[in-house]
């Protein structure tokens, strides 16, 4: 059997990612593997304790950047206390939404840079990388988020389209960018359709 | 009245940084500037909340790498919510530990890397950085810390020995890096004595 894998699972709000991510790995455990699930923020004890001091408060007691280092704090806490302790196991570690996330909604749509965010995150996680992660790419978000500009909506409303747009193109950009790594995987179709493309983005991992 | 300066006050455990930093604020005072006082770890609502998270819990509870990430995000909300709305207000400031004590501490003394640590920190405060950083240096700690290695005392206590001497060779390499910006100051002899040293060093700046 190949060693466990850490499998990381991104993409917009509503492409399915919780629901995908329970029926890969009861997938995984068919074909009789040991699968950890987790998610972020939060994850372990210490990343659920920042995830609180995230929440609570007023809008205005975090900057975007004490905001991305408290992420990226919470990560590393998830990796120590978790996520390596599981792949040391020979556990398979299944994650909704991890590293990508925070480049893609902080660094890049958020506008602190893509780059800055990765090296905060590398500190903390060093080589804890996913061997593969897996975008769920819902085609009609893309198209939802230009029909809501164009559409002239009110200024929050056509802010948050263009502000999921950036997101979308972000996750774009580090897929181009690390094409082994990240799968972008069509999400349309029933459940059971974009389980099996999964997998397939999984097959040389098996 | 030249335009008000942020100072921060550093140095290894008991050399005074605390009655040090309340007299130069006094004396500054007495010159006519509007003073204000502060210390890390802590100095705003949302670093003391991480604060708590740093000292709650066991000792295992963060790595070194979460715990310099949790400081650099304390320091970034204490920049956000007092440091820099007080100098916007031309009110000094005087801070008891800074961005220093991280570089000597975690990044030198802990291994993590002095510059490491400085990109964290630097990615959370930007330009914010004080325009003339005291450092307090009792000659006696350093001899005491060589002779506690030397006198075979035990694990702890010649591990702790050699822990707070690497503190201090941090501090001083720092120093020797950017002199303009970092003045040593001789701790030894009266408060007064001490307070006009410290005084001295802010000449260019009053």
């Amino acid at each position: 059997m190949a060693r466990a894998s850490f499998i990381t699972l991104e993409g917009g709000e509503g492409v399915g990612k919780s629901t995908q991510l329970a029926a890969l790995a009861e997938a995984l455990r068919r074909r009789g593997h040991e699968v950890v699930t987790t998610r972020e923020p939060g994850g372990s004890e210490g990343a659920e304790a920042i995830r609180r001091l995230l929440l609570e408060g007023s809008e205005e007691r975090w900057g975007a950047q004490a905001e991305a280092l408290l992420f990226a704090a919470a990560r590393t806490s998830h990796v120590d206390s978790l996520i390596r302790p599981a792949l040391a196991r020979g556990q398979w570690v299944l994650c909704d939404r991890f590293l990508d996330s925070s480049l893609a909604y902080q660094g890049g749509a958020g506008g602190l840079g893509i780059e800055a965010v990765r090296e905060l995150n590398m500190f903390g996680i060093a080589d804890c990388l996913p061997d593969r992660t897996l975008l769920l790419v819902h085609p009609s978000g893309a198209e939802r988020a230009r029909h809501r500009d164009g559409d002239g909506a009110d200024r929050i409303g056509g802010r948050s389209a263009s502000y999921h747009q950036a997101v979308d193109e972000a996750f774009h950009a580090l897929a181009e960018a690390e094409p082994n790594r990240i799968r972008p995987v069509d999400a349309s179709g029933s459940r059971e359709e974009v389980t099996a493309r999964l997998l397939d983005a999984l097959e040389d991992l098996l």
